[in-house]
């Protein structure tokens, strides 16, 4: 296997930090020749010295004129597409993901996606996109990971898909109870190491219908056959259902570093002692229960946008985005994330078949419009 | 996908009766072209009549006597390694499978292995043999099936293997209840539908021990590498462990036609909607358990023969066929089995590197030896 060359945008985050770590563990295999992050200039700092890339991005502006200096500064999108790189991983958060994300994929770069909004607002765009160019969008996500590993080998279109899902830390909460829950309690997420974002999603479930969407563009499935199970472990991370009744899983501890790794590493599954084993004789069972879609209304709300497709994904994606960010800061009740997205779905009107520039006011339009609708519940 | 032509030896058996299901289910792929089968003959012969296979195997002398006259008969050597056979399901029970599977092998064909004496007995021979004729060796077993289908598509070798067991009927007696159990008792399976030995072994977990040394042979796989896990369940086959910590396992309902049709089928996977599909909604968990050696002795008399190799698997199989013959008979008691084969073990003297005459030496000499050394336990 020849040596990788990777871009990792959002490299202070952390699937970025993570993807670091993978390369740390098998340094053989690959090289680091572009970082990009937002402002956390020290961390960027670090890892500019340990991975020595030809190409950085900083949205801090000083830190950014710095690199302009030393001649190593290029945009998200130019070090996407850039000739140098083999692979992009895109594991910046929210929106900022989508054009960096169309900018590999057009290079027929082989893409590392971590970033679920770009998928779940642009799927058809990026999907079509890929066809023409040939790039390979593999899936970073635990949860995709394990269908993809799953549907390795088979020749037959599978009969369906099932996500399994912690259930977030709130899943044995009554309605009521969900109500006054706080952005620590949010954030103290049981089994994986995520950013507050995420762990806000996990929690009240809109990360797993996010998830619904992406597998429909990722495996070309029609929402319908994806279905959700709670399986609170997590160490089942999905399965794919065949058209002979066989099911198969793909199993691990909860460490993200696996997934990133088999996306960098494909089609070789490369050895790595550093990652967890399971321990056999640690756990007595693999529970399941299906979700509630009354007390995590949010998941509906999902599967709904994806069934109508066109702007309705970007628009949910956008008003959550908001709505979180108001939630982190103690300003919205945790069951307004969900209300208020609602509103905003109800009040939207689609364009089909959009383009960049259509998503982009969509997702413009669904902040805005979050926002205002929320203002009546804000503290 | 051109039609396959079949010749299922052991045909009136639980497997061989399964295997006419998966083709009266999906006829448009397969043709009976031979049939073997013991001394049921009215079954046999509402067979023929269905199926109108060119070539027909009989033990009862005046059945065969007929085919014989009618130009049909054939010995299990000969249909197993006739030109006109794509595939041959050895479904026939003990060392009989053992003749015809080395001539289907020796005659490059493709290999539905339901039988587990062949293999475990000669493994060495049979898979040697396979790779000088370009042979496949396509498991029926659904735990063997379960590995398989996870390693399709995979690329490296796997880092171990388990193999799940139900545990059998008395997962949960004590060494005291053991030693009273009746054949009927034995006989009442809890999870799949199979012939008498077979579930006998379910219940003493020999067929788990065979099963490892089963493995062993068809993914050349080390003993030390596959581990066995109790799962009442039934609904997870095997998984099998890959060297970044990831695992797949393969689930489905406990039906044997599911494995039997991926390998008659393979490399397609078909679909048929006559097979169960696992409902999600009907079961909340999933449970694991280490197996208990000391209440179930044979699953360690097997590792041991499967570590030790030579011809000492076949002193396992041949010991156990005899001694649970004795314990149907109701003339043994079902711990009698274990103790026997455990003394039959010890006084054997191995044969390195065994054809098959020396395999079916050692056959000869477990048989009489395991009953002479049972009878002073024998009622």
């Amino acid at each position: 296997m020849s040596i990788i060359k990777l871009a990792v945008l959002g490299s202070t985050g952390s699937i970025g930090q993570q993807s670091l770590d993978v390369v740390r563990a098998l340094p053989q295999y690959f090289r680091v020749v572009a970082l990009a992050a937002g402002t956390n200039s020290e961390l960027l700092d670090r890892q500019i010295r340990e991975f020595q890339p030809e190409f950085v991005f900083s949205l801090d502006k000083t830190f950014a004129s710095q690199l302009v200096k030393d001649g190593k500064f290029l945009s998200l999108v130019e070090m996407a597409a850039h000739p140098d790189v083999d692979r992009v991983i895109v594991a910046t958060s929210g929106m900022a993901g989508l054009e960096p994300t169309l900018a590999a994929v057009k290079a027929g770069k082989k893409v590392c996606l971590a970033n679920k909004e770009a998928i779940v607002s642009a799927g058809e765009l990026i999907t079509s996109e890929a066809k023409q160019s040939g790039a390979q969008i593999l899936p970073v996500d635990s949860e995709h990971s394990a269908i993809w590993q799953c549907l390795e080998g088979e020749r037959q279109k599978p009969a369906g898909i099932i996500l399994t899902a912690s259930g977030g830390p709130f899943r044995t909460f009554s309605t009521k109870a969900l109500d006054s829950i706080t952005p620590e309690q949010a954030l103290a997420h049981p089994s994986w190491r995520m950013g507050p974002k995420v762990t806000v999603d996990s929690a009240t479930l809109l990360n797993k219908g996010l998830e619904i969407i992406e597998a429909r563009w990722l495996f070309d499935m029609p929402i319908e056959k994806i279905r959700v199970l709670i399986h609170p472990q997590s160490i089942i991370h999905s399965m794919v259902e065949f058209t002979d009744g066989a099911v198969k899983a793909q199993l691990s501890c909860p460490d993200m570093r696996l997934p990133i790794q088999y996306a960098l590493g494909y089609p070789e599954r490369l050895t790595n002692p550093g990652l967890p084993r399971i321990d056999w004789d640690g756990f007595a069972s693999l529970e399941f229960e299906p979700p509630d879609y009354e007390r995590f209304p949010c998941l509906k709300l999902a599967t709904e946008a994806g069934l109508k497709g066109d702007t309705y994904p970007a628009v949910l994606c956008a008003a959550d985005e908001e709505l979180v960010r108001l939630f982190l800061a103690g300003r919205l009740k945790f069951s307004g994330i969900a209300r208020n997205i609602e509103r905003t779905l109800l009040k939207h009107q689609a364009t089909g078949k959009p383009g960049l520039e259509e998503i982009q006011a969509a997702d413009a339009w669904a902040r805005k419009t979050a926002l205002k609708l929320a203002e009546g519940d804000v503290k």
